[in-house]
């Protein structure tokens, strides 16, 4: 895959990355980066994610062959169905965004005639935010979920898991809802139980705090903004995860009560062989 | 502080650790590891954490002028009890265990004349084992509790803090109840937290899972055995710590169910500020 001009929505952390491994892998030749803020896009720019940095959306839009929205999940379908009618046909669209059935909801059926938007989710990233944290090799044998639905062009879909592996990544096709219920277990959910982990320390606990601790809580560090619109576009999932979750606890928790250690044993060597069986 | 014959009980990886830096730094002249498999202790001595294998408590006991007892919680007590009536007077015992109140209760006042145990308990410590994992700077600017009872000889006290800081430790001294219900907060309850994320992922979606996944259960691969024995002996303050953390699951819940961004947004910017307080 060769692109002329590459436009990412939103230099962070994320369009950073891509900016950074697009540059470095050769698969764009000039990258325009997408923001409201100049500074933050001159960042982006002194840190070499980007060639050009542009404020307005639409002509950023009109001048790119692929664009790549890597911003909060709440403005991704806005932003999109903002930028396309100012696209060429021909002009492939995707995203970033950690969840996917609400962004697609809001889009299909509404994309100009021959400009495609393909869903997608890198598996990557970190609790740090903006393009100071951009590393050109983020997507290297990560995970890209890329969406297929009923209504998704097929050499769309292939020139999206193109990108995505010409930035280092592997790709699998999932449907957007189980992309979301999946998610709701391996990210969501946890953001969730790590939040409130972090806020029940006493502050006067804080120093008896060690790694374990600081690793069980390291993601609650992330921007409040951005995972309060994932905890909206994916509720109902998150909020079913949860209820396996309390169950679980619950398990332990009379385990406890009732003093049955051969019970906690088994919890504890069940947990360790799930936690084993995902390596580092 | 210049010890000349440490006894290391239990050499895994605080055991291993606590040999390698008393090495490394030069305060015993000559370390006894005590264990149960010569295989292991070999390993230890290979790895350079202890001069000495045995395997017979009682003679190495006879042989410390200072005794650190680095088993699983469930164990100390007794091979505290079992070792002291072969120790010359003078002789200080310690440990590194994870829970404090349940030992010192059946170790204090059943000690012989003239030796002290007082209890400790380094926060360091990772979910790996076994001395291939011991680190000579384990201990490097990390906190370790030092505990307090009515019944403490103060000068054994005073030796005890030294021992860890002349192993790199910043030391605290505390009472063994408040160190029990502090760590149920910074420790034991994460811990059940962590182990119950883990199981509750459905094998199914282990690809799907990133570094915040793994971040958050990190611990749960942690030795079954040793967890459940502290879960045994703390288990009121984990049982106290799990129903606060259930309160605080449920507003985040409620806010969810009633599609209250704000709260959302209020709770996770909590979470971020106390995150943050924490540092890496």
């Amino acid at each position: 895959m060769r692109i002329r001009t590459l436009t990412i929505v939103g230099v962070g952390l994320i369009g950073g990355s891509v900016g950074l491994a697009a540059k470095r892998r050769g698969l764009a030749e000039h990258v325009i980066g997408v923001g409201r803020q100049e500074l933050s896009l001159e960042r982006a720019k002194a840190r070499g994610a980007i060639d050009e940095a542009c404020l307005d959306l639409t002509t950023a839009a009109h001048k790119a062959d692929v664009a790549v929205f890597c911003t909060p999940v709440d403005l991704i379908a806005e932003q999109v169905l903002a930028a396309a009618p100012s696209s060429r046909p021909g002009t492939l669209f995707t995203d970033a965004g950690s969840t996917k059935a609400a962004i697609l909801e809001k889009v299909e059926g509404r994309m100009p005639e021959g400009v495609a938007f393909v869903g997608s989710h890198p598996l990557a990233g970190s609790e740090k935010k903006g393009p100071e944290h951009a590393d050109a090799n983020l997507f290297e044998g990560r995970l890209t979920i890329v969406t297929k639905t009923a209504r998704t062009d097929t050499e769309a879909l292939a020139r999206t898991a193109d990108f995505w592996r010409s930035l280092g990544s592997r790709v699998r096709v999932m449907n957007p809802v189980e992309h979301d219920e999946s998610l709701a277990f391996t990210s969501h959910m946890p953001h969730l139980v790590s939040a409130a982990l972090a806020s029940v320390l006493p502050a006067e606990l804080q120093d008896l705090t060690a790694s374990g601790f600081r690793d069980t809580t390291r993601i609650a560090a992330g921007d409040p903004a951005i995972w309060s619109a994932i905890f909206a576009q994916n509720r109902e999932a998150i909020l079913a995860a949860v209820d396996r979750l309390d169950n679980h606890i619950s398990s332990f928790r009379r385990a406890l009560e009732n003093g049955d250690w051969p019970g906690v044993l088994e919890l504890l060597t069940r947990a360790k062989e799930a936690r084993d069986a995902l390596g580092n």
